[in-house]
């Protein structure tokens, strides 16, 4: 009997699940809105139903579903706690899921499920321990020590982007209420607003006449390459700041990668250098020798798969 | 038949070893200075041969010797890459020391084991993850996940000392050669310079008129207890950077338990409420609930103890 896992990621706008192989490889996958009423659940239930009917594949060869979420899980009720998705927020997402769809439903935070994606099929793929940052709206990341996902006690681990990268009284302030986090000057939204502040400011740029609202890291990465001073600048800083973030993770952690993902990582000749200059300069000798810094490879799959593996996981677990 | 560990503490000054029982309770300890010259591994191994001598215990009874080093640990050698003992740096230890005692010697690094120690018998009992930060000469640590000493996958893990705080351009330059590191602000030996370079820039305090190079952190505390404006700076200061450091931990790790060690935590009543205030104005909320910060409980013995305690897990491994 083949034996398939069911994948499912689940974010703000869509969701996705993807009936996945023990290999890791997704055979089918189907996208949907993500509705905002109450009846979420039996939305996800109906598309896991729907791609299983889809690849053809029986209910007794899925050994589990795994569904990342975005927010920190509470494992003890197996809801999680989102504030992106208040519709689910609290929710006893895996007992009626487990009810309505009679699988074995195993959550996880959608920024470690895409770590443990990387991990298994992706950049991360033969090494037993790394670092990854997501550089989005704010920086999400995960944890890999020893193969498995470095959780925390209370499954909150691997918030990258709440590390503090400046304790001056005038550093930004971040959303979370603190100040300095490197969330706030290195994810792709810091960037842009980084930009657009200094426009406000009055400095000169190829993108002055643009709607500032508009402005995006693809505009400032173009106007990088055009020599554009305050591009330049920005996107240094950028860089500068998670060459930084890489040399504490080196020196705390001794990981074997650290990984980059994120619409920002499509321009990753120039984000690599500027981190890696920083990241030299920095970095204790034998922990910087050993980590490379690369770019993910699963892009938008690798919370899909990375759900699924964590869930395969948890099935070999209990076999 | 009894079972024993022998926990060696090897500093750059003197040389501890002690027979410890398998619940960790030192039966016997004896201190030598360090030697400078090529034979400290004859030292070493006549104090251990010593201490079990005088606790009257039989050899077939030691079922391992457990050292705690400076420096970074080159596991695959069975040495250690110690500037502080120049004497002992790249020797094939483990090897040397196995043959001349005839016990399975195993290496850890200092910070490593005083954190294992404490994990094991002291504040971290009871608990499977902390993360631990030793207050001296620089900030050394140690992080424990899962019940398991995070070492790294080159044994170089847990160097808090060297995670930024700073990213400006003014940063306090570390000794590592980068700027902004923790330990440049933080650590007992920064507290005090950060305070004597402020005399120097003609700052008044009670303690004006002491030998700048005999001030220390127990002067400056008492001046901080009189009021003394330069004092309260400077020890808030360090409180503060701690706070910032025990977030970033808390939202990056998620740990139970944060644990500070070292001779400046002797004022720990003052010393946590300025960490505990700062953590609580940055922390995330579930993490920051979580992690209790508290002070280490086995003073100068925990590197010997977690030593013996490294020992002992190796030794029930391998059974």
């Amino acid at each position: 009997m083949s034996k398939y896992i069911i994948g499912v990621d689940l974010g703000g706008t869509n969701m996705r699940a993807g009936v996945v192989s023990v290999t890791g490889k997704i055979l089918f996958k189907k996208s949907l809105p993500t509705v905002s009423s109450a009846d979420i659940s039996d939305r996800i239930g109906d598309l896991i139903a729907e791609v299983i009917l889809a690849q053809n594949i029986k209910n007794d060869e899925v050994v589990g579903v795994g569904i990342g979420v975005p927010g920190p899980i509470d494992h003890k009720n197996g809801s999680v706690l989102s504030p992106n998705l208040p519709q689910l927020s609290g929710l006893p997402i895996v007992e009626i899921l487990e009810r309505i769809t009679g699988f074995s439903i195993n959550l996880e935070n959608d920024a470690n499920a895409a770590t443990y994606g990387e991990f298994w099929l992706g950049a991360g793929r033969d090494c037993r321990s790394l670092v990854m940052a997501t550089l989005g709206t704010g920086i999400g990341g995960g944890i890999i020590f020893n193969g498995e996902l470095v959780r925390g006690i209370d499954w909150t681990a691997g918030e990258l982007g709440h590390v503090n990268v400046d304790s001056g009284a005038g550093a930004r302030l971040c959303g979370c209420g603190a100040r300095g986090c490197i969330e706030t000057y290195a994810s792709a939204i810091s960037t842009e607003r980084r930009f657009v502040e200094e426009l406000e400011r009055g400095r000169e740029s190829e993108l002055s006449s643009m709607d500032k609202n508009k402005i995006t890291c693809v505009d400032i990465f173009e106007a990088y390459k055009d020599g554009d001073s305050l591009a330049v600048e920005t996107i240094n800083e950028t860089g500068r700041m998670l060459g930084i973030l890489c040399s504490s993770m080196a020196n705390l952690l001794n990981p074997e990668k650290f990984i980059f993902s994120g619409g920002i990582t499509n321009e990753w000749d120039i984000l690599s250098k500027l981190i890696i200059d920083e990241f030299n300069k920095r970095v204790l000798t034998i922990p910087g020798q050993r980590m490379q810094i690369l770019r993910a490879e699963l892009e938008n799959d690798a919370g899909l798969i990375g759900a699924a593996g964590c869930a395969l996981k948890t099935y070999e677990t209990s076999q």
